[in-house]
């Protein structure tokens, strides 16, 4: 709200011909794999509702540990059945209320408790989504039911980083040996704001005066300008991941490296030179290289849960080949990494992206913005999803008629 | 909100020909006796607010204790009357904030405080509501103010249970030497999921694990399937109450008693069998006889608010012909009926119900429900109301306009 | 909310004509100088936001303490910029979050912290508004940038108490000399309502068992009720301020003191004659003359926030012109005037106001109130202020969008 100076004046032509998918997407992209839950907060016998661009979603674990997902109202009078956990055997999903059972791997009414020969067993169903669980990670993929085929999760993640790329790739967040350890936590705005703070090159300025940055000495600059449009790379990787990177890379020189402000005296403290790479995957995927440390990678999910809350994850991932090396990795992960750099540091990306939020839904932001060079890649993220994604997520029922 | 797998089929004929105007009712039925407040909540020299069904009404007693309804705006500019109490005479209710005076029998505007002559004394006027106390409950008939003549309580109250019904009748609410004690609560839900849930015979199963059950060691059923449509008994006494039935009557073997489940191998433990018959009349009043344990009954009110909230009312009533009896009554009322029974037991249903306002408010629940057969008395309940109410409320000004 | 008893005829005529602008005047009056924050509130180095009449604006001080206040919306990404303060120079207002720099004194873009040479530097800018600071207190003139010439500010505040209005005046608040101190706060209610209540003969009643009053066994009536058109004066000085007072004068004797009332039997108690003489200024500063005690001065300003919430500031005003006049105003206002003037005494009216506003907002009070003899003075403000306001104020965008 408010009366600010901005001119709304009419465009000839709109900026955003070329990614117009883009603005509609308030619910996010559908038919996308996207993190549900960590794998310690779905143990056995607990129902768990998530909700993932406007899909209300039930876990729960049936025959032999293996995760499902499925529709998380009731059928019968619409209640979330994970309100109440009511967990009677592996194969089913009951509803607390009047014991509506539905199998957990297709969804069908198999009995009602105490209507066990009702006309709506076996007919009636809820719908049931393809799930995945790898290194402490559950992922759900979420969208249209008769989407096939399902693809394979690997094309919903960053590329794992190759040798042309980086002589000394991070670890890959599916692979065998590798830590993976992280949090998750719910933004209080649209999941394309969090991502488009997440890898704007000249967002950095809110990290200056971090507590991370002055105690560990870092030279981060007052933000990265491009100097031409080899700086920003779009990586279409055949059936693979479709991802845009900062090519951050010393020796490319692609970047001018701003550390002072002539006009208004402005410059960093930090001493230690220091080298990091991101790159942001549809359907919204950010990966640091060699952060908060080198050779160790940060991946930030921005998950839609409706359209104006996103759930921010953040995952450190790191290689991890014995019991030594995952002491060491739970030490620093505990005392450094959470504390001071998922907490800390990445709070500041959390206050930006809401203070962004009214500006963009209630004051016609997408229309408004006056983007500059440091935009680049912001733009670039934009066109990139808007042709990459498998469809746009609509409202779901009920979403006009909020709380 | 959510995407479910729910199907929003067209529907050649509306399934709910049948109770149409119920599914108007919102705000309530209009045209009938509600409870407002206990009388101790409406001490001497208190002007005590409450809405019903959209009406908001001020309480206050006036010569002799007998209590007044009028409405609660004042006429001047429109501030609740309620909001602070100035008693200065035993015939008046005046706004405290301009002293504008209202006379309690017929709200006619008897005087300004500091405007003694003012034109408008004499010609304006507040409306009035009927009222009627009794054993520590005040009821107010809430509806159109010409509503003419206005029905006897007892026609908005569930019968007295007569011999035939019951040789062992349980008390009625209105009867001297009758003891009758209770607590009222506001519930977030529409008054209409609140009736539904509370005398549906499969919403047992959420009270399985009750501490209350588990310690009385009852054999509560998984829930109650009606055998044949003699189950359900509609009542309609000429000039009476109208209601309808659950006949339990274990001589009737109307019910299948479901303690088990075969599919999924669910069973209950209790070993007590034990007698309880449930009756709901219009406009939203719950008998249910033989609980909290024999010879006691629970009454149960729910009272539209507004369209998104019910006051929920819990009376246990019982036959109390001397101090003896009622001492034992206190007693038991105190450690036994409200903490167990109308706290720890019925909370359960306050969630349940709360549980499906989503589903109905934003969903479209109403004609997306899946109804089974142990709906059977949800459904009778609904066409009862349907023919039966004497009238719908329409929602009150400014009711669009919701903070 | 609520049905009451209130009749929803339709008019023939309206009774608004008068006034009809002031109705449209939900956002406040525009183009007029508001109270926006105390000195004390401004410190060096911080950016201080504040929302008046839907303009966001952040203030901050530049070269040589001089207050400026600027839209407080970046025009990159649209975050309010005082939601961090980043103060580099005296000369910029800096956005934390991308480095846009801006010049306080015409809010041209200066420079981009890492995109100094960006192609909108010198073309971009934010809108300024007009600011002025004395005794302690900032204000701002707020509404069209492009009104010229900006009026003085004393055309907004009270008139300076002649002497024939007075032999004895009271002090003026931007005057030298003078003692200046108070409080502002937030009221739930539209401007429109605080102001109303402000200065409406029949609102002491609300006031009549304040402990100011019992304490100081003042005789303060249940109300005034004017006796002819002369009662009420509007003042419209040329180029100056436009007012509308109460001629509470003893010798004029153009008011009732109504003390008792003879229906409900209610009286006053107090025994202390005293004299206070009320006024009210567009675009909306109440004047209390002798108030709390004789030769005081109360100045109460209901600044627009939304269409729903004032700023409320209550502002004792007093001849200062020695050091000891200092330090007795400073322990009267202190341990009297503040705590049981502008808390416990003021605490009434703000609760009267917030008491009306459902009415207002939501059940058409504008049309359905119903004025009485009392109200001369509150039809008189409302066509003072429909005449001599300099335009009113527009929603802002996004105002229909609200949280």
């Amino acid at each position: 709200m408010g009366v600010g100076a901005r001119k709304v004046a009419a465009k000839a032509v709109s900026p955003h011909r070329e990614y117009e998918p883009y603005l509609e997407a308030k619910w996010g992209l559908k038919n996308h794999w996207y993190p549900a839950a960590f794998t310690h907060e779905v143990p056995d016998k607990l129902v768990k509702g998530v909700m993932i661009a406007g899909h209300e979603i039930a876990l729960r674990r049936g025959k032999g540990g293996k995760v499902y997902a499925l529709a998380d109202r009731c059928a019968h009078r619409g209640v979330r059945i994970s309100k109440k956990s009511m967990c009677l055997t592996d194969e089913h999903l009951t509803c607390w209320y009047h014991g509506f059972t539905y199998g957990l791997e297709d969804g069908v009414l198999k009995t009602i408790l105490a209507s066990p020969d009702d006309a709506q067993i076996g007919k009636t169903r809820i719908r049931t989504y393809p799930t995945h669980e790898k290194n402490g990670m559950i992922w759900v993929f979420v969208g249209d039911e008769d989407f096939k085929p399902v693809p394979p999760l690997t094309s919903d993640l960053p590329m794992r980083v190759p040798k042309e790329y980086d002589p000394n790739p991070v670890a890959f967040i599916l692979d065998d040996n590798t830590f993976v350890r992280g949090i998750h936590r719910t933004g209080d705005s649209n999941w394309r704001l969090a991502v488009e703070n997440g890898f704007d090159p000249g967002h950095v300025l809110i990290h200056y005066d971090n507590v991370f940055i002055a105690a560990t000495d870092r030279k981060l600059a007052l933000g990265w300008q491009p100097k031409s449009p080899e700086a920003v790379e779009v990586i279409d990787l055949p059936e693979g991941p479709k991802g845009i990177m900062n090519r951050y890379d010393p020796h490319l020189n692609l970047y001018n490296y701003i550390n002072e402000n002539a006009v208004t005296g402005m410059k960093v403290y930090g001493k230690q030179e220091y080298y990091v790479r991101t790159s942001m995957w549809v359907p919204g995927v950010l990966l640091v290289e060699h952060w908060p440390v080198t050779n160790w990678a940060q991946y930030e999910f921005y998950v839609p849960i409706d359209d104006t809350h996103h759930e921010y994850w953040e995952i450190i991932v790191g290689h991890c080949n014995s019991e030594e090396d995952r002491k060491e990795a739970e030490f620093k992960y505990t005392n450094f990494f959470e504390p001071l750099g998922l907490l800390e540091f990445n709070n500041r990306d959390l206050f930006a992206r809401e203070a962004m939020q009214d500006f963009y839904e209630k004051m016609d932001g997408w229309n408004q913005e006056q983007l500059c060079k440091l935009d680049a890649v912001v733009v670039g993220w934009r066109k990139l999803a808007a042709r990459f994604n498998r469809g746009i997520q609509a409202p779901p029922p009920g979403a006009d008629r909020k709380d």
